[in-house]
């Protein structure tokens, strides 16, 4: 064909942000927020939920009032199921209805359901503004505090809409764990077995040692929290900064990156995850236990394939273990699971990459093409056997 | 506070992407999708309305089929008001039942509405797919098929809502003009001579001069086409290519920049337009026709504020009235209008950042509380009685 063509290079700018972990730290989070933000006090909008603004909601607001901001609440409904296009909605007309400008800023205090939430509004209300996190959950503080991962999930399954919008700063007060009811924090420790289990021997380590000492408790203990309060803040920062590492290299988790370094490695138990949470409903598992199981599966189905060894196998069910009962599976459909797999969001193409373990540290990522459908079917089994 | 901190860096690659600008190219589509994607052939799904879809579809559909894409088409309503979150989600719907993965793209087919919402159709969907405009009328040409802003109108104003993000790459067929409405260009040499006015003395000249042999006429006369093809195919590749340099240097329009080659000046004009389409309820106006209108406009405060000589205003007036007949604004109310300034869409923090003109080719930005509210209302009275 004759035709002229003009080409476009758009020289991204690197981003980055700081993730500021520590005891007591909400109670700053007005001078906190200027340094993250990098600009005068302006308007916030503080997204949370109920049940957590009664816990956090007055201290914090305080401070970024005695900062010079502007403050704005808006409560969400606690729960997955609020997370979905109707919610973002309607936060993005309060965005509106205040006026927020582009200097302007989302706070989100609460977990991953607020989070993911506030990140999407944040990224698409005038094509981007401000985004704080708070997260005060252990799961979204290790997990989807570091990514730029935001979104909601549709009649069709998990965070299927979305955006990779980085925030301007994250703030972990680790006491806001304090409060954590117990099965929030099993869930929370599955995703870090999950990430000691594809990082390498030392953070698995730490986070076995600590998981030994937790055994399966409860941080409202107060004793039992004061005891472990510094060993969990620093296990928080080392979770963090191995994930921080694997998004740094690969933000947009790129299709053609297999490498046992690509971001899909953190996909490890997702696969069988999702697709309980999906069987259940999203209604009966927390995300997190539904990846304890996760890890169980992808474990077992590695080891039927002959890549782990029996006793890393056992030693990563303990640790599993030691982090708190998960309610019990035998009532799920297994052919539901099976058929999860086949629609599985991080399908490319017509294929589905497993991410299964070569031993504890050693992530490799395998099409389902490459697996006999006998060894996910028996796999299976085993796991519903428990 | 005693706190850890960890820091995040995101390296961004450089993204590119090719446009390529010729006549008769539609027919090659199938070709070019491969090479722009830069993968095997997927599924697409084509977004277009019925109107452009019958003059063009067929022929992209074949093309792309011969190149072994499955295609799906999703025709979306014809007009501002159809842009809007309700159509986002239904093509979101449409994406997931199709089962849409991140190896699969979006073809936008059709003006600056289809093109907006197909893009951030494309990058939300999964968190971003690939995505291919192909622009069929003037205005979407050179104007928005570069930039990679995308979004959605809500009740409070015009994309309000939406993200950056850059498609795989753009195809302009030139012919398709010759089936464009007299209106649509007129709308669309409008933005051109924004362009041209803010750019520099050789694209304003350039734009002048075809305008001079174009005389408010109509591209469907098959002979005047004929005659003005090549010209008119490299006015807008140069128009593309001065956008390209603005946008790649100031990507996400940063606030901070307020230089004369910040992404700013694109909206010289735009102030009094968005204004205009929003006393008209968006429906009495095309957006290009209330650019020539914001031309005339910003170029007329711009006198007042002694910026500009009079000769460079009658000859910037001059060659939007070689661009068409622009419909009459006597009836609109002017306090509606010098209200909508205070709700700018624009204002950074408490204010509105006027494009004006030092001359042709020297755009500044001048901050409203610079300027005497006196200059705006009478600069006002002047446009109403012509």
């Amino acid at each position: 064909m004759d035709s002229k063509i003009v080409s476009i290079k758009i020289p991204r700018v690197a981003s980055s942000y700081a993730i500021t972990i520590g005891g007591g730290v909400l109670g700053d989070v007005g001078s906190w927020s200027i340094r993250a933000l990098g600009r005068r006090a302006g308007r916030i909008l503080i997204i949370s939920n109920r049940k957590v603004f009664d816990l956090f909601g007055a201290v914090v607001d305080a401070s970024l009032k005695k900062s010079g901001f502007e403050t704005h609440i808006h409560l969400i409904g606690d729960g997955e199921r609020f997370k979905n296009l109707r919610t973002l909605e309607t936060t993005l007309r309060t965005l509106s209805e205040k006026g927020f400008t582009r200097t302007d800023a989302i706070l989100a205090l609460g977990g991953g359901v607020v989070g993911d939430l506030a990140g999407f509004a944040a990224s698409t209300h005038l094509r981007g503004i401000g985004l704080l996190q708070i997260p005060t959950t252990l799961l979204s503080m290790i997990d989807s505090s570091v990514g730029g991962k935001t979104g909601v999930n549709t009649p069709f399954g998990k965070n299927l809409v979305g955006s990779f919008y980085q925030p301007n700063g994250v703030l972990i007060d680790v006491d806001t764990l304090k409060s954590l009811p117990k099965r929030e924090l099993t869930a929370g420790f599955c995703e870090a077995i999950k990430q000691g289990a594809i990082s390498g021997r030392p953070l698995f380590r730490k986070t076995a040692r600590f998981l030994e000492a937790f055994k399966a408790g409860d941080l409202r203990n107060a004793e039992k929290y004061d005891l472990l309060a510094d060993e969990l803040t620093s296990l928080i920062r080392d979770q963090i900064s191995f994930k921080a590492k694997i998004v740094q290299n690969d933000e947009s988790e790129s299709i053609a990156n297999v490498s046992a370094r690509s971001r899909k490695i953190l996909n490890f138990g997702h696969t069988f995850a999702h697709a309980l949470e999906k069987a259940t409903k999203y209604r009966y598992l927390k995300h997190g236990e539904a990846v304890g199981y996760g890890i169980m599966f992808a474990t077992a189905l590695s080891k039927k394939l002959e890549l782990i060894v029996q006793n890393e196998v056992d030693l990563l069910n303990d640790v599993v273990r030691c982090a708190g009962i998960l309610p019990a599976i035998d009532n799920v459909d297994q052919s539901e699971i099976l058929d999860s797999f086949k629609h599985d969001k991080k399908r490319v193409g017509n294929s589905l990459h497993w991410v299964l373990l070569r031993g504890i540290g050693k992530p490799i990522i395998v099409p389902d093409t490459e697996i006999p459908q006998s060894a996910v079917s028996s796999t299976l089994k085993t796991i519903f056997q428990k």
